[in-house]
């Protein structure tokens, strides 16, 4: 996130320079927040809805209260559409806890709010020639933190992509408790097997992606059967087909996972119709709610 | 961490409402970044020496270059002190990766450092008679989290003791993978079996705490037997004594672990050894050098 642009700060669009937080806001002092990423194409916003539901269950889930009705969502996100003339990019919305309190307890009642954006940095050779992902050893244990609340505790996240650059792959792959394949650092990860079938780790236990979602329902409208289980390192060689899906990526099908090269062909087939249908769904004006104050 | 008094950031001093950070600083986008707490007694830095070896452990660890030498420490540390006149008190230093780059790359040169104090508020009352600690199902898997860092992920930490605080406990008390008593969310947990023995969990599975390691060179020196390793649930009740150990509030005793009261007295014969050494150390004038710039 290069500070550019116009950003929202708790109702108020301030130069990128400008946009400040306090020191003593939870959210760098404890990672104590929540955040969504959201994709604008075309100059609007992709299933604002679909992301503003997931914030909110984020935020109950650390106990925090709704920081904004969705008339101040759609509002917040047309100020950082409009001001930034943002045709293709990524709008990254964090809200923590607020200032002040103890550890526990004296919680603050105002969260802090803050909505940037990012240029898109995906070029058509990565979707043309896919992407290596490195395996790494980074544990998500879903008994630590709850992998359905998106939070600004994202250090081993951090520290798992600085590991996969220095191997020069594109993406992390962190483990479940029992060492199988879980999820990216930053994206959802899925195999199609030798029968066509869709691996993917099951809900619950991964971040529920958006377009993840996007592409769970294009299996069940393709009647492709899908397995909601993490693939175990010993299985990967057998895949025919692997990708990775996350709102800024879309559909980025994968070549190698580590050393192990997938399949034959890169897109796989099964992974050129998710592309495809992600496409369409990005296409599709029912996916764009009009980014003004009447989204209730 | 409540908004007071004059705070250090990136080498200037400012009044806490003036004290901001970057919204765009990786320590509030993914708390990528680590920190310290450090006591002050009688207006002097208890260990600072120890301290600063720790958080360039930390820092090393998540592959940032060290933030300062011992002499800009030595000075932040002098800064907070003097320009808040204090006696008793805690100091934290914050320093997180800075500002800008991908989750991974182009990380940004210079960290974002922030030092600021909080008054410690453990009335004496908890010290005669004991404290409760809350037993819950958060496990700190060192596979996801090195326990060596301390990092600003502790969103984790914080539900803990939301949680523990709602059961009118003190302090919440993580498991280990395994299911064993780690540690609490912000202190290190220890037990004195019916033998006499010392138990908390082994060096490297929870964080080295400083006031940890007083207790365990007092130990030694006692002559008491040493367990390193976590305490089952279901030996808790057997338990002679427990107390847990932190930079803020030193040794405090517990009197209860959920609804199993340990112990006949509180604190425990062993513990009040413990608590005396520990003051003993406060008093000692070889635990506080000088904080000006001369600690090299």
């Amino acid at each position: 996130m290069k500070p550019e642009g116009r950003v929202y700060v708790n109702g108020i669009m301030l130069d990128a320079g400008e946009a400040h937080v306090s020191a003593f806001d939870r959210g760098f002092l404890y990672g104590d927040g929540v955040y969504e990423t959201l994709r604008v194409f075309d100059g609007r916003v992709f299933r604002p809805n679909d992301h503003l539901k997931r914030l909110l269950q984020s935020a109950h889930l650390v106990g925090m209260d709704a920081p904004f009705d969705s008339e101040h969502f759609a509002k917040m996100l047309s100020l950082v559409v409009t001001e930034n003339n943002l045709s293709d990019a990524v709008i990254r919305v964090t809200v923590s806890r607020g200032v002040g309190g103890t550890l526990g307890s004296d919680l603050p009642e105002q969260p802090t709010v803050v909505a940037s954006f990012r240029p898109r940095v995906y070029p058509q050779v990565l979707y043309d020639e896919g992407v290596v992902v490195h395996v790494t050893d980074f544990v998500r244990d879903p008994r630590f933190l709850d992998p359905r609340i998106k939070s600004l505790n994202f250090l081993p996240n951090v520290l798992a992509v600085m590991e996969s650059h220095r191997v020069k792959a594109h993406e992390a792959i962190l483990l479940t408790p029992d060492g199988r394949l879980s999820e990216g650092a930053s994206s959802n990860l899925f195999f199609v097997d030798r029968d066509g079938a869709l691996w993917t780790a099951a809900d619950g236990t991964v971040l529920s992606g958006i377009t993840r979602d996007v592409v769970l329902k294009s299996a069940r409208k393709r009647r492709i059967k899908v397995v909601e289980e993490a693939v175990s390192p010993d299985d990967v060689e057998s895949m025919r087909e692997c990708f990775i899906t996350s709102t800024g990526r879309g559909v980025l099908p994968v070549a190698s996972v580590g050393e192990t090269a997938i399949g034959s062909a890169v897109p796989g087939e099964k992974t050129r119709l998710f592309m495809e249908d992600y496409r369409k769904e990005l296409l599709d004006k029912k996916n764009f709610q009009p980014v003004i104050p009447s989204m209730r």
